[in-house]
């Protein structure tokens, strides 16, 4: 049964409310993702159900330039769908092993950036924070060793242990995920991931050495920084453009786009 | 006779309905492979036609972004065009030669894909499988050197000597081929060539020595693949994306697209 | 109050035609810099207001694609917003203390050019006129070591002082500025700014020992040149552009494009 | 007096057609060059006038992507506007007086290509023919050292000689010149001018030793090659995909493609 409807009739019983906008979220930051060129023939992002022990994912059938509410299944933290229509991706166990490793994640993006994707291929060459913006990654951005699908529990359990307490983990030759505390969040996010990988590539490319940031620049950015703001920020305008582009369901926006009080600061 | 009427008035002695099928396809498969800018003014798919011993490839004037159904001809493996309006491409040679001399191939596709050609002009420098979905070329992709148009059987004959039992073969300064099992195959793989052509040129760019896949990682991303599965999952992708836009008229949606039903596992 | 009512009741006043002019072309210049990829989810254009000891900026909530004369808030020299809806950005300072310390500066733009960005990561690699057009950076091009937000008065005081008299500053894995005698001029060169940042990236992308422009080819250069008229042919070409678009409001057109008189020369 | 009425009244007199059909002739290359990134702000197409001491160029004032016939004057050969609207573009002596030292040449392309550029700005760099269609300019591609704007005949005379017998000269810091025997090959070529030269610059940023073509290879290309069938095949691909995209008047197209007999070999 599709999950609009279901969260209707379970109204009662659950958190309907938390259930249907964590899918029309979720439903919204794939296409943004397309839209970005971050996500396109494959990817997917998970995001936990509120006041429920379960998240939603796409199922894997279903392109990605389409998701709607509907095309999400509900999974809980043994792997089972709960809800919805169609089958998780092939690849749930990345989502499912690292919302058990980490508690204080609520959002989960698995793609295939080249430019992640590139940093797993260079002998001696490590991703670290160059622009302002990545000092979101200052703890460090491990690669996991495993090229293949990961279609398995042990495969995703290895591969959250790569991620440890970090916000990314990249995956030889395979792709990335990135992790935050929120969709919306977990969007900008990956618009500054590809940014800052973009940065290290290029200056690699120019064949200079490169000046990544030091801690006391680091320091000094995140004095002068309000994440929340900036996310609502990019999320406010990203959400703009696509609706504007009919890249989204014009009636999504009411539901996604921040008040204008929220805007004020 | 423009092959729409063709295969109805020749219904009851060949297979039409083979042959409106392929010639559908490998219209559509051409469109694509525009809109992901793999073919562009130049370049043409050829499909063994089933049941029948002969292949569809379109005719040299048409625009590749208008192809239809119409636009093939069907030429047997004497090279004679034995149905069809207009006449075939003036590198017919390279799919004739290779389709004769490789049974295990349906589909060719010629391009000139800057990527690919960059790979035949570089001293010492070899094109091998970087990222994960390239696994598909680890026998090797050999480059032949004749860099001018194929025009003649010979020359033909030499490129599917080159090519020998792989699954591409660069063309010094000129292009590509690659072959596959079916079109919807042999656009996926045009797909991933170019994203791992891509990743090999990103890593030499930045002056980094490259880590191709090992063999060990090849048998690993195998275990874990299934290629048909994969196919059908990109060619889904690609085909709505394109009905979406317009680049394929709306009516080929429903002939083209796997049915629901095949989109489950 | 939106300026646009503003200005109706203050038209008996001070210079409402003047205000209703600069915050028209304020919010034009902001939506062909997200046209060109210039700006996008944040940076922003400033401009002095004619007759009027202040200056226009956009509020910090609007998107910059959908930016209006009414978006725009008025500043005064103590920092203080005088007239207009919402509150100016949160990098309000980097304007306000250009605009006190240049006195021959009329728009400031600040963005967060990728390229820009990339020539304050490299040691000892120094952002040079490589190309014709950039004649204009002859004096240099300094780099600002803050790597921060700037909020306060202090960061963007120092900001300035770095800026000197030249027409252009960096500023460590953040962004740019770049000053001009009016938004038309900042637009054009902000187009110039970034040709001339990729010529000199793609020269050290190929490894070769760049040639920047001499003094000789400089002097030569402006004996032949006529700003006013660049700019013009310039501002009318993407102007008309955007419009032809539908990026600007059709009927922004007429206040906006040069008149066919003064097109001709 | 437009293009469009002069050449009706002049009907009697000299070449109408002729004019009509180089004005629109120029005007349809000039919208293909926008649309293919090679014209933007600025840049101009000349073309010689049948059966009339005089050329066509685009008026200074009028927007590349909007030129139309009657944005075409008419210029003999001692630089005087002999008919049509507006002025001559100011780079004029580019067109006279290459144009008057190559009678060879029908039709004259300025541009300020990226990458032609960066060739100029490269210590002990060379463009030269990587790819298979760039055997056109086996010749060789000089430099012409002047990086200011072409205003003066002395100027333009300088450039022509340095392009002397060939089919191509770079601009030191500003720009291109083409040259060719028709518009339609003008184009063409600038298509083809931009893959090779990008090619060139793909191989020297991954580091590698380019393997240009031998003067073999070159020999196997011409005898293989049907220049005059290329330049249709190509022509009939962009215009009609300009006209797809709404980027010529619809009512261009019957004028301006091949026929279907001329595209039949």
């Amino acid at each position: 049964m599709p999950i609009s409807q279901l969260s209707v009739k379970a109204a009662a019983a659950a958190s309907p409310a938390g259930l249907d906008k964590v899918a029309l979220e979720t439903a919204a930051v794939t296409r943004l993702l397309v839209a970005e060129g971050i996500l396109d023939y494959s990817g997917h992002v998970s995001a936990r159900v509120p006041g429920r022990d379960a998240f939603v994912v796409q199922n894997g059938a279903t392109s990605r330039a389409e998701v709607t509410p509907d095309s999400m299944v509900v999974v809980d933290y043994e792997g089972r769908t709960v809800a919805g229509d169609g089958q998780p991706p092939s690849e749930l166990a990345i989502h499912l092993q690292i919302l058990k490793a980490r508690p204080d994640v609520q959002a989960v993006l698995h793609c295939h950036s080249e430019l992640a994707i590139a940093f797993t291929m260079m002998q001696g060459v490590q991703l670290v924070p160059m622009r302002a913006r990545a000092s979101r990654w200052k703890s460090g951005i491990p690669t996991h060793p495993d090229p293949s699908h990961i279609k398995r529990n042990e495969q995703g359990q290895a591969l959250a242990q790569t991620l440890g307490p970090h916000h990314a983990v990249l995956m030889r030759a395979h792709g990335l995920v990135l992790v935050a505390e929120s969709v919306q969040a977990l969007f900008v996010d990956a618009v500054h991931f590809k940014e800052n990988a973009r940065a290290l590539m290029e200056v690699l490319q120019a064949g200079a050495s490169p000046l990544p940031l030091t801690a006391e620049e680091i320091a000094q950015i995140e004095k002068m920084e309000s994440r929340d703001w900036h996310v609502k920020k990019l999320w406010n305008y990203y959400l703009r453009k696509c609706l504007a582009e009919d890249l989204l369901p014009r009636d999504w926006g009411a539901a996604l786009i921040p008040s204008k009080e929220m805007m004020r600061r």
